[in-house]
């Protein structure tokens, strides 16, 4: 008999939805941009247009992989005044979709009609590279990126060019490939492009309850009983 | 007869309280202290209470001024997990606070038991000053600070105090007193401060509405027909 493993199941999904939020509108608003324009004297008089952003009243919004994480992402942006939810991924889910009336559409129409896409999906041989060049060539030049899933799930190369040309307004990483991103990296160089060190998860709340969950499988396993959450492969 | 006036009203309420949950949620996760550590090499191995923040979840939220601005807020918190709203303003507002279960409280109270204060009061005699020293003295520990209405209803000293000795856990500023604030200003000196350039209403959409109606106003004036939205004296 191997090594009993134990996990810390469904304890994240309420911070890193808060996390894709946050993140969303940090990119969207330009908040990085806006704090620094603060810190170096950018901030001078009222200018009709200067430091717009794009909101989220009367978007439509597109979720890639509406798991427990994108339902709750949808869930808090509804109240935003999102228009219309779009999903896809592997295959619809009409009772996950219900509470939002979201769509399942294929990827391409996905990336045609979205105001915002947000990747909450697993990496998989399917999902890997999948917002590649391909992909945000057809989003809208207005819109915006998220991705608080997995690093490899996007060409970076790709998403580079389509923000350095403008062809996507903005995006919001909580995850690169590799993790840590090196310092000079070319997406660091871009102003529309808000970078986070992967703190989906990183709250005193959650961290506190993932570590008593770690500590609750392991007296289990020490004791030789069932662990409250073990991995069984 | 003096000269007729026109003015924008209440377009501005949607993009301001979208503006104020990304600020609160900028302040709360860290978001600009996250940025800046990818950026300068801060990013290393995981560790398990890094950059770790307060959220939503099971949490109580005071709004200082119930009015739609305060309103919109609370019907964006709300899917976070809020536990509880609380208010507080010149008189309770029954008819406004049904919808989020929100109860009205003394100030005092509101902070001694909100784990994030947020204020959409307008500035008055009434209200000018008083967030200070008493205020955030009665705050929690781990509570964070968000102003989106006017600079002056904060003694930025008394802010700054609390903050630099961790009485409070973190602010977020979208209004100072003065606009814009000096570059020197000893707030934009602390990382658990996030200060932006007054972009409540700041996105396209929101703009091109108030053109738009300014527009309208000053045709409808040059005809001497009735205004839209002329202010009445």
């Amino acid at each position: 008999r191997g090594i009993r493993v134990g996990y810390t199941p469904d304890v994240l999904t309420d911070a890193t939805a808060e996390l894709s939020v946050a993140l969303l509108l940090s990119a969207c608003r330009r908040l990085p941009e806006a704090v620094e324009q603060v810190k170096n004297g950018g901030w001078t008089t009222w200018k009709p247009l200067w430091m717009c952003g794009y909101g989220l009243s009367d978007s439509t919004v597109g979720i890639i992989g509406l798991g427990r994480i994108g339902q709750a992402i949808a869930r808090r942006l509804k109240p935003f005044g999102v228009k219309k939810f779009l999903y896809t991924g592997s295959c619809p889910k009409p009772e996950s979709a219900a509470e939002f009336d979201a769509e399942f559409v294929p990827l391409a129409r996905l990336a045609e009609e979205s105001d915002f896409v947000v990747v909450t999906c697993a990496l998989t041989p399917a999902t890997q590279g999948m917002c590649n060049k391909d992909f945000f060539s057809r989003m809208k030049k207005t819109s915006v990126f998220v991705n608080t899933s997995r690093g490899a799930v996007v060409n970076q190369e790709d998403l580079h060019d389509a923000l350095a040309h403008g062809r996507i307004a903005a995006a919001g990483l909580d995850v690169t490939t590799p993790e840590p991103l090196p310092t000079n990296h070319p997406l660091l160089s871009l102003k529309n492009c808000v970078i986070l060190p992967h703190i989906g998860s990183a709250t005193y709340a959650t961290r506190s309850t993932m570590a008593v969950l770690a500590a609750n499988n392991l007296l289990a396993g020490l004791r030789g009983e069932p662990m409250p959450h073990e991995l069984l492969l």
